[in-house]
């Protein structure tokens, strides 16, 4: 039996109706009771529009409040989110909104002008749901955690994209697998620089309402902006990714952050030890941490009592959840497959990724790594970026990670090039902070890697791809 | 679809090995990974004497290590475990052995010779349990939240009493209820001076599994030993009824509690609003609860935003939970009904009883209490304790926390007595601190109670009777 509690928002308003939801760099804080009254008032208006029970609402927009507005007013009509990624294409958009029967786009106003071309029967900008009546409708009280309330397509670097539904259960595990692992205290304020759009950023606005703590919503990450905010205004924890990571550390420069700040939650694939290395050698609390759309944001990480002697390692599996190595190879290298309730229940409409990707309950993530002799994971390479050369199995990471840890290295991807002799050779794509030669990188990578695996080509270039989760897409390395 | 989680002991085991789960006076720890071991190996003896899926087993013991060790194995075979009061009669107990139909009796090695007179099939001791071989067995790895785990009956204050039922997921929401109220620190120690075989106790023994949080699990209440572990052991959270606080603040004097502890948990029917005034006064933080065997511990507590400003609130419902008032009368006085998935889904082989007490899943709990105009529950009376004279509606727990206020009265218990005139009339039993007349505590509550509700008759006694929870039995004042 399915399991219902009170609207989520709404209990929280009760509970702690001048508690402040979201705070915003220019000093304006909203509090839980404001935020529901205006996500009811949305909602309300939504409902004008025809907008119910079941409805499918895009939402394209980039992080600002008047969107989590929007996210919550949906969930009080018992309708259901897609949220969109503002950095895709037309084409891309026009897929999503296809496969995930959008009836409605809502996107923030500075975007309205630019959609046109995406084939929805109703467009509205937030500015023009404002102006619209309300329509008396009576609004949902009690949250079935099997119900839907999001739909996310996944970053989409392997075929098509597929529409990931979270349940309001989803949400609800993820957040507390995340308390159970972190702790709650009456301090916590949670920056968010990621995109809304993203899981990450989604989970953490509904941790917010659930825990009562004020998240510190920034439009979009600006390493000074970020900053400032962690030095001057209480952030304890903060959502990152590698390269978020590596721009703090040198805008910190010799500096030290304040004692509160007790969680760099690092998640986005896996980073270069030696950067986790030096970031706690500066008192930076970065946990590193395992996760996917499919996963409602993390499902593994390292824990504070864990951190130091398991650098590298994404730690264990969150309280309500397990993972499993699948098919492990003789260095015990395998497919991550996970379980538990802050795994979707499957993709939108797709039976075909619904029957692969599941066996026996167990999400088979494609992604590769392994356990250590205390269960520790390490997360290796996504399967499809495994190069195989002469036989030997060899992970782009490992040697990206040994290359970050040259001082003039800024950031390195590596990827297999078909080759007659071995099948694949890996080869390393280079952005430089200062000056170094291609023998100084083989010599540096000799002294660490076995002769298979060091890059046989190297190349400069101003950047890596990046897909628009910014991710590194290996295989348009050699495209671009 | 019911969710499932990893066995719970076993995750924070593997979480968590070297974590302290429980603490005793004499100064052991036992670590997680030594309770998963232990409570195993006992589950596997508890096997070679029948025990398995479905079984239900009674336990009868005060708070020892071994009687949660063996709660735990009961539950790694997928067997139920009845907890019986120790303070019971043979007849009483007698009435839940069989109505639970237990089929094993598990005794705390020091009561073993006094429970011949229970009819039960087997009846065990903890150490002739770990006398017996291991059998091997595949002990249970995942919970199905829908699942039983204890079987405790209800305090019996009314009629017979009723196996409440709790599964696993009840103590799940118990747990997730409690931590998004009072949050979760690294430091986190909870202090049981309660009994175990009672739901507070209990729960706090799970949410130890679940946070990963030491227990400072002490066989009784002692003033002595309870004051000198929050003074010297790092205690931040204790599970407390009334006489406790009185007690522990008479013996803190003018002396002050260590800034960690920062929680007193208040349970077990309404406190007298002085005592909460004067806590407050003197830095101890109680925080005020309401809740029974049916909601799985608390359900409602008064949150530490909110404390100061409704001392005397039983606070609001917890995150996933929701109360209302049934029928109020024109004071906004009615039965307490809750509903959540805290909240049993009933009573063991009683139909009659869960026809009767679960009204469009909501629980009827039987107390009476008003919602204050911001939503904050008071808790006044339990329904059959009401007093009504000459139609008045007469609330005996007011009349007591007026009397309480006194300094020289120690404890007060009110009831209604039978009267031609009035129906019933409010009398009251004194327990004295100091010397008092009965002139001089009528004086008192002349000034503070309407004429209707003083006492009519004043009795001094030695003490007030209480039922095996240790819970003020009014309708015994009378006949004792």
């Amino acid at each position: 039996m399915a399991e219902t509690i009170p609207h989520w928002l709404s209990k929280q308003a009760d509970l702690t109706p001048n508690g402040i939801a979201i705070e915003l760099v220019t000093g304006e804080e909203i509090t839980f009771s404001q935020l529901m009254k205006d996500s009811q008032t949305f909602a309300r208006k939504l409902a004008q529009i025809g907008v119910g029970k079941g409805s499918h609402a895009g939402i394209l927009s980039n992080n600002h409040v008047s969107m989590l507005t929007a996210i919550h007013a949906l969930s009080y009509l018992g309708a259901v989110g897609v949220l969109l990624n503002t950095r895709l294409t037309t084409v891309e958009l026009n897929y999503q909104v296809e496969d995930a029967e959008v009836s409605l786009l809502l996107t923030s106003n500075d975007i309205k002008e630019a959609v046109n071309e995406i084939k929805v029967p109703l467009t509205y900008s937030f500015a023009e749901v404002d102006a619209l009546y309300e329509k008396e409708v009576p609004l949902v009280q009690d949250l079935n955690l099997e119900d839907p309330f999001s739909i996310i397509y996944t970053s989409g670097t392997t075929g098509f994209p597929k529409g990931v539904i979270h349940t309001y259960g989803n949400h609800w595990w993820n957040a507390m697998g995340s308390v159970l692992n972190l702790g709650l205290n009456k301090e916590d304020k949670w920056l968010i620089a990621l995109p809304l759009f993203h899981v990450s950023g989604l989970s953490t606005s509904i941790k917010s309402i659930i825990y009562g703590m004020p998240i510190f919503l920034m439009e979009k990450f600006d390493v000074d902006k970020v900053h400032d905010a962690i030095m001057n205004k209480g952030i304890t924890i903060i959502s990152v990714v590698t390269l978020m990571v590596q721009r703090l550390m040198k805008r910190l420069g010799s500096g030290s952050y304040p004692p509160e700040l007790r969680c760099f939650l690092l998640g986005g694939g896996p980073a270069p030890k030696p950067l986790l290395e030096e970031a706690w050698k500066r008192n930076v609390p970065v946990y590193q941490s395992y996760g996917m759309t499919e996963t409602s944001s993390q499902i593994a990480t390292l824990s504070p009592n864990d951190a130091l002697k398991k650098i590298g390692s994404a730690g264990k599996a969150l309280f309500p959840a397990k993972l499993k190595i699948h098919a492990p190879n003789k260095n015990g290298i395998g497919e991550i497959m996970v379980k538990g309730p802050l795994v979707t229940k499957g993709y939108y409409k797709n039976d075909k990724a619904n029957e692969t990707s599941f066996i026996d309950g167990w999400l088979a993530t494609g992604d590769l790594g392994y356990l250590d002799e205390e269960g520790f994971l390490y997360v290796v390479e996504r399967q499809k970026d495994l190069i195989i050369s002469g036989g030997e199995n060899i992970y782009p990471s490992e040697i990206e990670s040994v290359l970050s840890g040259m001082a003039q290295i800024k950031e390195v991807g590596v990827t297999g090039k078909k080759d007659k002799t071995w099948g694949q050779i890996p080869i390393a794509f280079v952005v430089k902070e200062q000056e170094v030669t291609v023998s100084e990188i083989v010599a540096y990578a000799e002294k660490r890697l076995a002769r298979y695996k060091l890059p046989k080509e190297i190349y400069f270039v101003d950047a890596l791809p990046r897909n628009a989760s910014n991710k590194l897409v290996r295989n348009r390395l050699l495209k671009d």
